[in-house]
């Protein structure tokens, strides 16, 4: 599908949704025809829904998280633990760690990790803010819950140098084999990692 | 992922995606978080088009194309062979025939075909109006170029039911193995089909 459709509106809708990650040429016009078929109210539902997170949504002013507020529901609950704090890569990370109901501390969003290949440097990222949140105290531990690849590494070694002269516990999420993983699947480093990084076993289920 | 985020804009942002045909809630928060990072021109354009599309695009009303003229540019074009009219389900088959450069006549676009599992009858399509094409005549061959499934099989039929009145000569496009395809891995009603309707070889090529 080389060619251009027959309606400079359709082309034009088209090619807006193929700037969107992932969402080629074919994928773009089955989307916007079916945006198409729905109602004009459903449609400016749509594009409003857009327009308007882009021009009022807020980053929380303690955790860099998205919010609608000044200060986040999760930094504003003063129930959860300020003195512990979560690094994560984005906003999904949070979810899915809130998901575990292990965490009962507040997070730190840094929007990414470094990665000179895509250009992302460490002052593209909330590493500053971070390390100002512990400068200011109060705040006893920092987990550190980013990707296990190299850019997350990198970024967790990062961290922990312009953290060394604070007073402040740093810890990294267990890697080890996946709950209802198989040993004979897990890869080597994976697996040698478990090892390395045994835990106690107390008698309990986990 | 079954919790809300943090933001209710950003909640209504990635609902609004979500209801888009395979865009699953992870996909719609991976797209709205893109959305999120790129100037808000951009994403006021993006809006935009989809708005602009929806209240301004028209239907040819000789094709039931997507056009942004009353009557389509290929309905318009003199040059093309009003007396033929290829038969499609959709806006994206016109161009899947038009980038074939094999087809100079006219299309008529039936918006799906029909299938009672889908809701989808007749009426909902767009072949009344072709009915009323083909009686005011200059029409003398129709191409019926649907998807080789039950459904394009069961619409084929209602169309030829439909035209059994009038002096048209109908027709439907060849199926048989594809180009390039083994004969050990075709299907066996597909290379059955290819021997029922074998054509005569000229000793060209194709």
């Amino acid at each position: 599908m080389s060619q251009e459709y027959p309606s400079a509106l359709f082309e034009r809708a088209v090619g807006e949704f193929s700037k969107l990650p992932g969402i080629g040429r074919k994928t773009a016009t089955r989307l916007v025809l079916h945006i198409l078929r729905q109602p004009t109210g459903d449609v400016e539902n749509f594009a409003g829904a857009m327009t308007q997170l882009k021009k009022e949504v807020k980053y929380c002013k303690h955790c860099y998280g998205i919010s609608d507020t000044e200060v986040c529901p999760i930094c504003a609950n003063p129930l959860r633990d300020h003195s512990t704090v979560c690094v994560v890569e984005n906003i999904q990370d949070i979810m899915a760690v809130e998901n575990t109901m292990q965490f009962k501390g507040v997070y730190h969003v840094l929007g990414g990790v470094i990665s000179p290949m895509d250009g992302i440097s460490p002052s593209d990222l909330q590493i500053e803010s971070l390390v100002a949140r512990v400068a200011e105290g109060g705040i006893k531990e920092i987990i550190l819950a980013l990707s296990p690849t190299m850019e997350g590494d990198t970024t967790n070694f990062y961290i922990f140098r312009k953290l060394a002269a604070y007073d402040v516990k740093l810890s990294v999420i267990a890697r080890g084999i996946s709950v209802g993983d198989e040993l004979e699947y897990t890869d080597e480093v994976t697996l040698g990692r478990s090892i390395v990084n045994r835990t106690p076993f107390t008698g309990k289920s986990f």
